[in-house]
């Protein structure tokens, strides 16, 4: 479907800043053809008025666990060990992939309405969440979780490896397929060694949660003699792609290591502070130049998969902690959300911004709302202002996913039922 | 107007516990007359249905300063003190009453799109605040703000004497006044002691800032020899009913004057992180049974007006500083944003909870949406996942003044065109 947004205000990027331009868009086989000036023979199927709107880059939502919304509000203010192991883990061996499809089918449509057109996830079931975005048609990266010995190798490995033949690069390449070790602590430093080559082997990234407690660093210490940071650096790990959950605590050597290794750093602000973990140093990785992207993580300890609210946080969470209103500006909080996803995810020559030669990852957000009046600095508007039900129309690939906040690729009514039933049948 | 609610889900209170009742709520004449079995004999002229629909009591916004809207995202991420000074106090001068007007409605719209049915407003030409709360059918508290030497104390005391025989307790008592020094920092010693009398002459509130920034702790350390609280307190400001909003930097004797003084303390969380100026002790402070309300600020310093997102804040902020994750649940955010508001502002036995006999001061909450799925814990629900556009229906004193997210007493179209207008004669 070829089509043109007519009088949008479009959210720009380019390396030195963020900026706001008037300018058409013409969309063409789900590629953006042209920004500005539109060619008379340009034909299209679907006009889009866009007076009054922004468009701006999907979100992407770089960590999350989609199927857990079915858990959201299940057990919250409780201690996180108990919350894990009293709450949600006894839960986890009571999945099935029926279960499965309809958690994620409530959260892709909930990310879908908030304006992410791009996640990763990491979870039990991937094949079914790999189905799920396939049948709603947004963008998504999948990982098997890998725990040490819950399995043998053998199984892992080859769960990964079907993954990736069966959906790595499908559906006009919107899935990807990542290695996903859950943690330094629940994956052995021999288990790594071989998560390794096989990441090497499928030529993908390793998707890993990493320095998300205190406890975690506490017991790296007293197992490696070392931070799990500088524990993964000496097992190799870091010389794949490397996205990394959480990085909450870091120490400065931790933070060269993530820097001269190129490793993505995943924030989940949101999540940190409702779990207690703290908060991330984003403003000195930043300082270094790593690239740090955004996340939800699951509805489980957040509990929404709202990214504008994340922006919001990583923002002004780290003025409040460092005393510098300056620190992380609305300009880079939109930036985490958007194209530093994309580069963590390998996939910024095709996503992460509005520019010719990109697919049409695209959301429209209207902004005929009290809350975004006054027009004085729209970029400010998008990070400090704004609500996710804000945003009136999402496209991915070129498909339009959502129109008037209508989806079309979800039967709404139906995957929350679905979800609600799914959710007792866990819990009861 | 007499109206039936019918099947909701209740959000109740007792001493001990937040929970969900199923029942019908009949209002008449502006008031909860019956929850439950509803006589037979009990005529209304609108029924609302409510199955899917969760009613709780309106949110209270204890601290804003509603006009400056029209600077939102004028001037962000800048240090504090070249905001303040270079951007927002230069604009001040260039107010009118038909600008104030203007961008109090643009705030009454966002509040009660948003769920708040009361704030409590500190700004110049308070009168034409009043107005805008007078004619949009809102609650609301006001006070003119004192500012030490800008004009001579016989003007000011008489803007406040003026307001008070005015405002208070019209309009069917929905509207209150207050007296607001600004600051310490801004009032003198001498200022704040003619103020006290003022307010007990009135038998009314003072709304003051209080140890916002640890500039002001320090330089009220270098000027008086003691913190700002200990200086109110000497002053023997205390002894009247006093709204305190921010106290951000408090010492352990700080908060035992605040508590033996019965100091109502008005936390901001986004605006205390969003200027640089860090976070309340609100677990300390609620600890120490101290009555903790919520406020948005303006949105100047938030940008919106979203208590939701306060709430929110609130809850998973004190969790990540004190690495507590059972620290302000979701029960006691719920109640820091209305109950607590209520008897900050001294009002608790007309509004703050669903009860016979108090105001209809309510809130309906539309459900049916996939980040509100499932249904574990609608408590959690409420503070963790929501966003202020699921409010759906807004009732103030028995008055409707949103239904199915349309505006009743708001223009919302020529409220947000004037707004546009009035912030672009301020900022050019």
């Amino acid at each position: 479907m070829n089509i043109l947004i007519k009088n949008p205000s479009i959210l720009c990027f380019d390396k030195e800043k963020v900026f706001i331009e008037n300018k058409d868009i013409a969309i063409k086989d789900g590629v953006i053809q042209y920004i500005g000036e539109i060619p008379k023979s340009f034909e299209y199927d679907k006009l889009i008025s866009a007076t009054d709107k922004l468009v701006m880059p999907g979100l992407i939502n770089t960590h999350t666990h989609l199927p857990m919304s079915l858990l959201r509000n299940y057990a919250d203010d409780l201690p996180l060990w108990e919350w894990l192991t009293e709450k949600v883990w006894p839960i986890e061996p009571k999945l099935t992939e029926e279960i499965v499809y309809w958690g994620s089918m409530l959260s892709i449509a909930e990310l879908i309405m908030s304006g992410v057109t791009c996640f990763n996830d990491m979870y039990n079931f991937a094949d079914t969440v790999a189905k799920a975005a396939q049948d709603a048609k947004i963008r998504g990266c999948i990982c098997d979780t890998l725990f040490d010995k819950t399995r043998d190798d053998q199984s892992d490995f080859k769960i990964t490896r079907d993954l990736y033949k069966k959906w790595h690069k499908s559906n006009n390449d919107r899935i990807r397929v990542f290695v996903g070790p859950h943690a330094p602590y629940t994956c052995s430093a021999d288990y790594l060694k071989k998560i390794i080559p096989l990441a090497k082997e499928l030529n993908t990234g390793i998707h890993i949660h990493l320095s998300e407690s205190i406890k975690e660093v506490q017991d790296s210490i007293n197992t490696y003699g070392k931070s799990p940071v500088k524990h993964l650096y000496d097992l190799g790990l870091f010389d794949v792609h490397t996205l990394a959950a959480h990085c909450v605590h870091l120490s400065d050597e931790d933070i060269l290591i993530l820097k001269d290794k190129n490793v993505h750093v995943l924030n989940n602000p949101v999540s940190n502070l409702k779990l207690a973990n703290g908060f991330s140093p984003v403003y000195k990785m930043l300082k270094n130049k790593i690239n740090v992207a955004l996340g939800t993580d699951s509805s489980c300890s957040n509990n929404n998969l709202n990214m504008f609210e994340e922006m919001k946080l990583a923002s002004i969470l780290n003025k409040g902690i460092t005393g510098d209103s300056t620190a992380v500006p609305a300009a880079t909080a939109l930036k985490m959300a958007t194209i530093n996803g994309a580069k963590a995810l390998g996939i910024e020559d095709k996503v992460g911004s509005i520019e010719v030669g990109k697919c049409a990852d695209i959301i429209l957000i209207d902004l005929n709302k009290p809350h975004l009046y006054p027009k004085h600095n729209i970029v400010s508007l998008l990070v400090y202002s704004i609500q996710g039900s804000d945003v009136d129309t999402v496209i991915v690939d070129g498909n339009i996913l959502m129109e008037n906040r209508k989806l079309t690729t979800i039967n709404l009514e139906e995957v929350m039922q679905n979800a609600q039933l799914c959710a007792e049948k866990l819990t009861k």
